[in-house]
């Protein structure tokens, strides 16, 4: 049975994206910052088609990012568009022709729309009918292979809540963002329990691997 | 010239105190799990007078909070006994007869009061002018030593805000809290700039030292 795992960047104050979010600033003020430790990164650089980078101790981390990943569960917010109904000339996503996934996408939206089949491997399926139903769906797609969440923050809280979460990889990183998406909020009562597994320490950046407990 | 600094332990979501603080509750509803890395420990069960404990990754930043510090800067609520004018059966703190600072140790405060001096060499200063006065009366208590910040998270906050910490160690362990007193808030426009320094890992918790950019 395939794992339910998330890996994202919250900067020191808890947000994952900074105030402000708008379809042309999808990461909101200051969220550009979140990724400077991920962005120059050889591992990042290649599955964007470009060559060189550097090579450090986030790299086994930036590889997992996008590596053993079967399938990947997304807010329609993350997969882009604005919200309510698709329309004919329906927005195809931030990530251009061939976006860097490379398997199934599952975008939660609350408006159905055919999948949408994209060079290299990716092909987003809208889910209209829940998380649980999304995650199903995911985990047969990804076989053996883990399922990735890859946001947003509300996407994330919901999963968390829900208890199916496996595994979470919060990158954090040492700027104060004032505002914006917080991740670790709407978790419902009991809270969920998480367990320290592993610390990284990396230039800029500290990535923590935590258990379902 | 004394080097101000803050050694403070908060929940994955942010909190450095749980909700609903109370007199009797200090550290609010859940707030004593913040601590479970660091009770158990030889390097701070020695400082409460007692025998045995834990020796781990975590020893050498338990020794840090108490040792090599010349004076403890700290807010009214942490000393305790309320808001308000002191009165004359006034609340000698949460720490007994013999706290266990050992220096000069500033409160802020509203409300005059006279030195308090206890065993062990702590005496309780109050302060009634302010963040910059208590630390100008803390650096030079201190001497060579370091000005520590106790807390509560208000009183860190206002610290950061006016750019004064050289130093913040976050003790991030896995427990959400939910609510409660959230440490990085109110920091104010242009936020305060960290830079990574070191990362322990350690039995449930990962110590992050930051310095001042």
């Amino acid at each position: 049975m395939s794992r339910l795992k998330v890996t994202i960047t919250m900067s020191l104050d808890g947000f994952v994206a900074g105030p402000n979010q708008t379809e042309k600033d999808p990461l909101g003020v200051g969220g550009e910052q979140l990724h400077q430790w991920l962005v120059p990164l050889q591992a990042f650089r290649e599955t964007h088609g470009e060559l060189g980078g550097e090579v450090n101790a986030s790299t086994p981390i930036a590889e997992e990012i996008l590596g053993n990943v079967g399938a990947t569960i997304m807010g329609r917010n993350m997969f882009g568009g604005g919200p309510g109904p698709w329309g004919d000339d329906a927005w195809q996503g931030y990530w251009g022709d061939d976006p860097p996934y490379h398997h199934p996408v599952f975008v939660l939206t609350h408006h159905a729309r055919e999948p949408l089949e994209l060079e290299g491997g990716t092909t987003f399926n809208f889910v209209t009918d829940g998380i649980e139903s999304a995650f199903e769906q995911a985990r047969t797609a990804a076989g053996d292979e883990v399922v990735s969440i890859g946001g947003g923050a509300n996407v994330v809280q919901q999963y968390l809540a829900a208890g199916l979460i496996d595994e979470i990889v919060i990158s954090l990183v040492p700027i104060l963002l004032g505002g914006g998406a917080r991740l670790f909020d709407n978790l419902g009562e009991p809270a969920p329990t998480l367990r320290q597994v592993e610390v990284i320490e990396a230039p800029g950046v500290t990535h923590i691997r935590y258990a379902r407990q």
